[in-house]
């Protein structure tokens, strides 16, 4: 099973945006960015990391559900943080987060499970403490983008878990960017299709 | 079967570039590109047309001469022409194309039965052109990335099928770009995985 690798899980757009132009603090994902995700709100499990009861438990949910059981801790960006105003009392997380800033900030305990810890000495510092948190889960690098870019650039990422959502979002911002890394060699693991996404798998070749 | 319709068949990386940077006359698809067409070239769909005979009769192989077999005229743009030469004295469409650029020139009868039409009133033009060419065949959008968005943006294109390289190309030229045109709906039509290359359709709403 998964043993402390590092992984990406993210839904875009077919043109590869995970939020929509205009994203933030009172966008959220940004216009159109919400779309995105439709095909996750129905989920048993999201719903259940969400406090939500109920909720559909086919393919999709077992999906989602797969990614969440092997997420030991998180690591995302302090923009990203602030964009879901903190995800309130009970985050869904469930889990260590270490976020990503500049400024030094004390740690937050939320219900539920979730911590925030502040990290400001950089991404190996910050996977450094996720990993010794996960324990012999893995580490999710949640977002957004560029947090993911640098974790890329770096040659962090073992794994990726694309969700393709069927649609065209035309501006907003963009999952790999320009990442001017030159060529990173990907191996396909594994496709599954459903009507309302299609998900993806990559390792990340080293 | 097929009547008609106006589609798109290109192969991108997962970073959704379908040409490395610095493509040209000189460097062709630009650096890291060719990797992007790997899975093309082995196979006996893609050796036929270009006059080689042999070569893998696998799905993919199939896949790609569904497109072959379904195209009854190509659109494509000048740039493109232009980084391929021309194509040489057999070019591989052995149908009629049309390509949009901004200087009158005569048109050219290549061996093979491919046409070059070189349209210079737009891309509306040139599709009525190619439609009635194809006859009850389809029309490919060949590209490249900035005549398949300009189709796009004009709600000109029915389907799409791309086929993605397991690489992430870091730079060059992008498949959609920044569209800017809002939301798009597409319907997932299908996927089809292979070692090589994943293949996914969709249908653009209309």
């Amino acid at each position: 099973m998964s043993n402390g690798r590092v992984f990406v899980d993210i839904t875009t757009s077919l043109d590869g945006f995970i939020a929509g132009p205009n994203d933030g603090p009172e966008l959220g994902l940004g216009e159109g960015g919400e779309r995105l995700h439709q095909w996750v709100y129905d989920l048993a499990s999201w719903r259940a990391p969400h406090g939500l009861a109920g909720g559909k438990t086919d393919r999709d949910s077992e999906i989602l559900d797969e990614a969440f059981r092997r997420t030991g801790a998180v690591v995302l960006g302090k923009r990203m943080y602030d964009n879901a105003g903190g995800w309130g009392d009970n985050p869904p997380f469930h889990v260590p987060v270490f976020v990503l800033t500049h400024e030094a900030r004390d740690a937050e305990a939320k219900e539920g499970g979730t911590t925030f810890t502040f990290v400001t000495d950089g991404i190996e510092s910050a996977l450094q403490q996720a990993r010794a948190a996960a324990g012999e889960k893995d580490v999710s690098i949640a977002g957004g983008a560029n947090t993911i870019q640098q974790f890329l650039k770096a040659g962090l990422i073992d794994e990726m878990q694309i969700h393709i959502a069927p649609l065209l979002l035309g501006g907003g911002i963009r999952l790999f960017g320009d990442l001017g890394t030159g060529q990173i060699e990907l191996k396909a693991t594994g496709v599954i299709e459903s009507p309302e996404v299609t998900h993806l798998r990559f390792r990340v070749a080293k």
